[in-house]
């Protein structure tokens, strides 16, 4: 009798950031997609445009697999290279369950929206990297910090490294 | 130059039950996993024990995909046949996201919690099927209803008749 | 030196049902809230309107207070007599929190929203008292039920017995 | 026939703040409370201990009103100083309830949590007031900024300002 394979553990990294994105942001986005997607990293996100966009196109440019966690209620509202939207219907708290569902974040550009995943993320004690993003006010990060990157290929290797 | 490949949509399906699941539903729920991979759809379920285990097992069994919205922090709490495991932190609240997530939902036996996913896809004018589930007060149902199904066949058709 | 007084924990039951309500309902709503303030208990509910705007109503009547759980982000939208508006964001999801809020549930009426709470009252463990509303599938409710009341008087009775 | 009075709509104001606060964060908070309770304000919070329990604290000492919004289900973990205890059960996700729940937000000292409100009250335009804060990257903050303050005083005024 064939045994039913069990699933070996997806590696799940959260991307966070700006919906309307700056082209160094796209850019940064489309490359880190990328190189989780070679990997064999999934690609969580908020699902919608900018950042959001851009690392999942990157990560299908790869065979990858991208996961959109939306704020409202039709899987319409995701990117054309979300894999399996996530509809919520939560709103903005839904930040609170994209950064839940990586094991790992990374932060490229980003507004509020992404301040607030940041907050998330280093609340919830998340290994979190930084890409092009807020410059967080060292006086009060504590023990805690955000690892800054200068580049894609550094984002991932420090966001793969736990 | 090659073309990134947009993602053809997913189709979704919620399957909501009992985490302590009698053989009976633990049986249903497998052939629903089952014949939801052979057909196509992608599962979503709560991502713990009994039918959302048993559900995760019959889609594997097919090659299949499978999501687990879990209510607590920690991927180790999903079931070993969950790909993708999306930690919320949200506790119960999770159920209506649950719902959400799916385009219908599968009732399958179910005790208090998939009452409340019961009453959340009706809500959000999901097309919800039951099998073996709660009996509902049919005074109550107005226009809206769950449709009955006899067998794990007549439930997944059902489901994606839409 | 004067003490500041420490809270007197305030007893919040919550209060559910249709937003579109049957007379019988408004006026068993009413009534409800009427006693629960006569009795010094706080109302919460969804804040919104028929069961919910009744409930507040009655509890305004005879100078108690009402919280009102909002799913949207407007407090434009609560009742005129929704003392406290509290504004979630979170859609339907909001229904999880309108029970959790509560030592006790009391479900006037309802559609299936009210469903949808019933399941996570039971979920909960809350105390749960019914007045005219879902009849529930007895050889699913275990060791758990929904006391059925007959009265207003009953019900707030029932809730309040804890 | 008597007329029952319809509630005059009450301000709330959200204090969001570290839950292990610095003697001088305490401070701040216990003195915010107070005025906002002598400006008719009624405070809300977290529910918890360091600035949100001074914060309440302060509003009692004026006979104010205080609701906590809690992360949990239990009642017992708010301070003793609140006089409605919300309980969410959605863990962390509750801070962009907390900062849905205001008119204004108030941010005194804080740490992550903290950070995550301030992101959540900058994307919902909540008007945002800062004493003793998290310093915000201005670079990112476009259009939209956080009012600083250095008195007890001059948060409450630019708070109420609207």
């Amino acid at each position: 009798m064939k045994e039913i394979p069990k699933t070996t553990s997806s590696i799940l990294i959260s991307v966070i950031g700006e919906s309307k994105a700056s082209p160094t942001n796209e850019k940064y986005a489309e490359q880190v997609g990328a190189l989780l997607a070679e990997a064999g990293a999934v690609v969580v996100c908020g699902g919608m445009t900018g950042v959001m966009e851009k690392v999942c196109k990157g990560a299908k440019s790869r065979g990858g697999t991208t996961i959109g966690i939306l704020p409202g209620s039709n899987n319409v509202d995701a990117n054309k290279w979300v894999d399996y939207p996530i509809c919520t219907g939560i709103g903005d708290a839904r930040n609170a369950i994209v950064v839940q569902a990586g094991q790992a974040v990374i932060a490229i550009g980003g507004s509020y929206g992404t301040l607030s995943e940041i907050g998330h993320a280093l609340s919830a004690n998340k290994r979190l990297v930084g890409l092009n993003t807020w410059d967080l006010d060292t006086n009060r990060l504590n023990s805690k910090h955000m690892v800054i990157c200068q580049t894609a290929v550094e984002a991932v290797e420090a966001a793969l490294k736990f």
